[in-house]
């Protein structure tokens, strides 16, 4: 077999074979087919697609290509969580300790965010001490205790999506919907969970702009989890505008805990009863949505969701006052009033722009290396749809140099657009796919 | 200016800037762009193809990569021929001193062979001590002794291309009508001659399998020559069987000697005189074609063009006694003589084939380093349309290693498909394209 053929092959249209998809990536991986080859491979994937057997096969390979997280020694049926990156999105920390508070494992390797997405192990690193890193068998026995755990993505997990993303990444092959489908599950299936939910957001500041590209990618995903033999299910929601009302690390740490405790935005809380109630249909803890949602309502009341983060936080060795007393998370020394210069209703959020000023504030990273400031970010006091009168508060920079507030300010302004009351109520959830 | 966003143009559909070409083959040749982010580009531009000013910007940039060769010291119109490459031919050697001996100065860059293709320069190195590497002066100096020069390609000339086409050889993005046009135009328009004529090869022993792949390379072609100000035509020929009888190196130069003696076999001769009275027309030497034709019989007739080949060896340091006696050209130790089996005429003979048998025999190279041997080859006794009795001479193999005899006898067996007498006569000349 030689790597010319392959990619005159798919150059001409056709479908790669098992055994080609399987030669491509194990040799990518080892450093046998050189990144020049890889490259013009990719962009011939980009045209000339690959079929549901092929995507398959290539998330099979990138699977293979490294090694799996064996969750064989948990007990009870074992859930994972994906979203697709957003704004503002601390679903992860909200629902799982719903999940885990039902009775349901809750198994998740988190990653860190990049531009204007922001990371669950960024966030989580607000709480004092709190340990991201787990072995294996820490993994195991954490979820066998308290019904979760979360993690980095440790050890040799996937190399060959590794290598292939950051290529991707520099020759402009990002966008095909089997490349990503393929990288989002062999990272999802190598993780040896039960079920899994698929977050796919659709808007301004996701990944996918508009609603049919984000259909069809949920759809080429759900069928490689099913056809692994993983029950999946996707759910495409909105991220035209953040979802609740923080960006930035501490600040999404603290709307958590305020979610957990029964008080957070709408939208944000929302989102988790829907996935979750999934989550539960999933694990054959309940038989109808309806009795799922009832089942997460009542943990968020009862108080045991927001119990099951402590334990989360004490399990994984950080320190729990920081989730008690939200006060001791890492907070900015400013925190600047950006008030409306109009009245009307928001008539948009610009998600991606939101997430960029909150970047320049440095609650994100430019570049891998980036540092970030864990307590800086924006609170939003209106979202789409509201009332603002003249002079009311938009939204809340908070910031630790001062220097920053104009341009923040000025692009907050640009930001919101307000106007007349849409003519549309706007959607959270646009679709499920099972 | 980044080469991720020129290769997201491109891949997009977009025509690419001058600005954009020049900063992509510029920072190509000199490093500074990798090669994986080349040939996902390439792949780009393989799907997406480049209109005709970005094929002629492309040209442009590779001259601009490296020296010209200047020739503005030469006396006269100085023409220049190029073969897209093709089974037996020896055009070149003829060519050059039929119009060197009608006055016009035949200025030419010659190359090696490889694969089933031949190449000038290692057939002229059959000749004894004769010398292809020339600087610009004794280039120049031969030529305006003796209207003609044929050299290697020296120095720094278009460095861009040779980079480009190597990755290209690799990614399978040779297959580009606007990057094959680029590659060969470029070469050709680095050497500053006056005027131009292309034989763009088609069938199974030339780069182009169908005829109107061919026209629309040679229109590409004439279209960048003229455009650079440099007076081009294009001839689309026949190469589905072997130019001329002789396939390998000393054998093709005895035959272009015969050829320039009035005994050469009827297609070589024709479509020397084909190429030959376009160039006597670009060089302004007659008004009408048919004037070109009659002159260029004359050299021929009267000896001229046969003394110019023996003063071109002269100038160039070979040993003329080669050309007057052609015996002492390398000859195999061994003629095998290929006899028919049937009787019937000649439908086809594969020249891909027959270049591969030559190739086998040791006349080509397999890869960059192979040794040639210089004697050995194929010469055909029957070509297309010819009867042939059974038991009648097909082709005589000349090698050195009788270990080989029985392979090539037997692919010759092959190759010779005889039967019915064809329907149509073949053709010589398809297109001429000015």
């Amino acid at each position: 077999m030689r790597i010319y053929d392959i990619i005159k092959k798919k150059r001409d249209g056709y479908s790669l074979s098992t055994e080609e998809i399987n030669y491509f990536v194990e040799n990518y991986t080892n450093g046998n087919i050189p990144d020049y080859q890889a490259s013009a491979l990719l962009m011939a994937i980009y045209f000339n697609k690959m079929d549901k057997r092929e995507t398959l096969d290539l998330t099979k390979a990138m699977i293979n290509s490294g090694d799996t997280f064996d969750l064989s020694n948990i007990n009870g049926i074992k859930v994972d969580k994906h979203s697709t990156g957003g704004v503002g999105d601390s679903v992860t920390l909200i629902l799982g300790p719903m999940i885990a508070a039902c009775g349901v494992p809750f198994v998740k390797m988190s990653g860190r965010g990049l531009g204007h997405t922001g990371g669950t192990l960024d966030k989580l690193e607000s709480i004092k001490n709190f340990k991201v890193e787990l072995s294996n068998d820490e993994f195991v026995r954490n979820t066998n205790d308290i019904n979760i755990s979360i993690c980095s993505q440790t050890g040799n997990i996937t190399p060959a999506d590794k290598k292939l993303y950051a290529l991707r990444d520099v020759t402009a092959t990002v966008e095909n919907l089997s490349l990503i489908a393929g990288s989002i599950m062999s990272k999802k299936l190598a993780i040896e969970s039960d079920a899994i939910i698929l977050d796919v957001k659709v808007g301004s500041g996701a990944f996918m702009k508009n609603i049919d590209d984000a259909i069809s990618l949920a759809n080429e995903m759900v069928d490689i989890g099913n056809s692994y033999g993983r029950k999946t299910i996707a759910i495409v929601t909105n991220m035209d505008e953040p979802l609740g009302k923080a960006i930035g690390n501490a600040l999404e740490v603290k709307e958590a805990i305020e979610t957990l405790q029964g008080n957070g935005p709408n939208d944000l809380y929302e989102l988790c009863l829907k996935l979750g109630s999934k989550l539960l249909l999933l694990a054959k803890k309940v038989d109808k949505e309806e009795d799922g949602r009832n089942m997460l309502i009542n943990v968020i009341k009862s108080g045991k969701a927001y119990e099951k983060l402590i334990e989360l936080v004490q399990h994984q060795g950080g320190d729990i006052s920081y989730v008690k007393d939200t006060d001791l998370l890492p907070k900015a020394k400013y925190i600047v009033e950006v008030k409306s210069k109009v009245e009307g209703y928001v008539k948009s959020i610009d998600a991606e722009e939101i997430g960029k000023a909150a970047l320049y504030l440095g609650a994100g990273r430019e570049t891998i290396e980036s540092k970030l400031d864990l307590a800086v970010g924006i609170v939003l006091n209106k979202k789409v749809d509201d009332k603002v009168e003249l002079g009311e508060v938009l939204a809340y920079i908070h910031l630790n140099n001062m220097e920053k507030a104009e341009e923040v300010e000025r692009r907050l302004h640009e930001i919101y657009l307000i106007g007349d009351k849409n003519n549309a109520k706007k959607q959270l959830i646009y679709k499920e796919i099972e």
